[in-house]
């Protein structure tokens, strides 16, 4: 062998790696998203179904539980990773049901923060708890180790930041 | 130490395990939706910026290239997971952009078929080699035998039919 063939081997065999590890890649980002929807799906329509409440309703509720002091509009918004508008119209719906109130600032009277009320505290009560039971049947494929796996492996791809070189290599 | 108070060790351990497995189980679907959601973002603010357009009409240019002959209304919903009137929206967009034409077919003339036009795919093809870059920079925290594992791990969650036996152990 040559040494030119020798090199257009080695070209072609990286070539042919660098490809195979972006289609790699690319399945593997599909197949996370795909995993994340349909659980997602799932959740979605028991809440409705069981609960009649949809997804970012549940969501914003799960917000104000964790918060007894209640949050502003701008942090519920920044939390929910959803606009300005669809926050107030969320908070709109669940004033009317009385699951929320809000409340004015005895610092500064022109703002507000959003509380659960008394109800909406025991609404949400019982949908977080048949919440984690679908969760965790709908995890239960994986066993317990495999699950610890998964959140170890998630944990790098979440925490760490992207590393240039390592393309290179 | 008593019998009895042995038995209430020993419910009190479970009920702490289980408790635990829970909340692992939680915290595990948090940080996947997490991941997805961040990673999806990313995706949908580099395609705006960058080609000016918006992830669902991406998703449905890159449904009709793997299909030359082309996708019916119903069949292009039921792959996006969308209403069949929000795909009808995205669909007439890129028709306006002659990105995409309606064909009648030979066999039913009250039906037709969505294909990609010939500008419409070589628009694709730019924006999809650009986002398998994106994609590859955005897993690049984990290293090619971790992304396998995530992949294996994602493929027994997605695949596996929920074993309800499994909760009892």
């Amino acid at each position: 062998m040559t040494t030119l063939e020798i090199t257009t081997q080695s070209i072609t065999d990286m070539e042919v790696r660098a490809h195979d590890g972006h289609h790699a890649s690319l399945r593997l980002w599909l197949r996370l998203l795909s995993c994340a929807t349909r659980i997602e799906d799932t959740i979605r329509q028991r809440l409705r179904e069981q609960f009649g409440i949809t997804l970012p309703r549940f969501d914003l509720m799960a917000q104000l539980e964790r918060e007894p002091e209640g949050l502003s509009m701008s942090e519920l918004s920044r939390r929910m990773m959803v606009t300005g508008g669809n926050v107030t119209s969320i908070v709109d719906q669940l004033e009317k049901e009385a699951l929320v109130k809000r409340q004015m600032l005895l610092t500064d009277r022109r703002s507000f923060t959003i509380k659960l009320t008394a109800e909406g505290r025991s609404v949400f009560t019982a949908m977080a708890k048949a919440h984690e039971a679908w969760i965790v049947e709908l995890l239960s494929p994986l066993g317990a180790s495999q699950q610890e796996d998964l959140h170890h492996l998630l944990g790098i791809l979440k925490s760490r930041k992207h590393n240039p070189t390592q393309e290179k290599t």
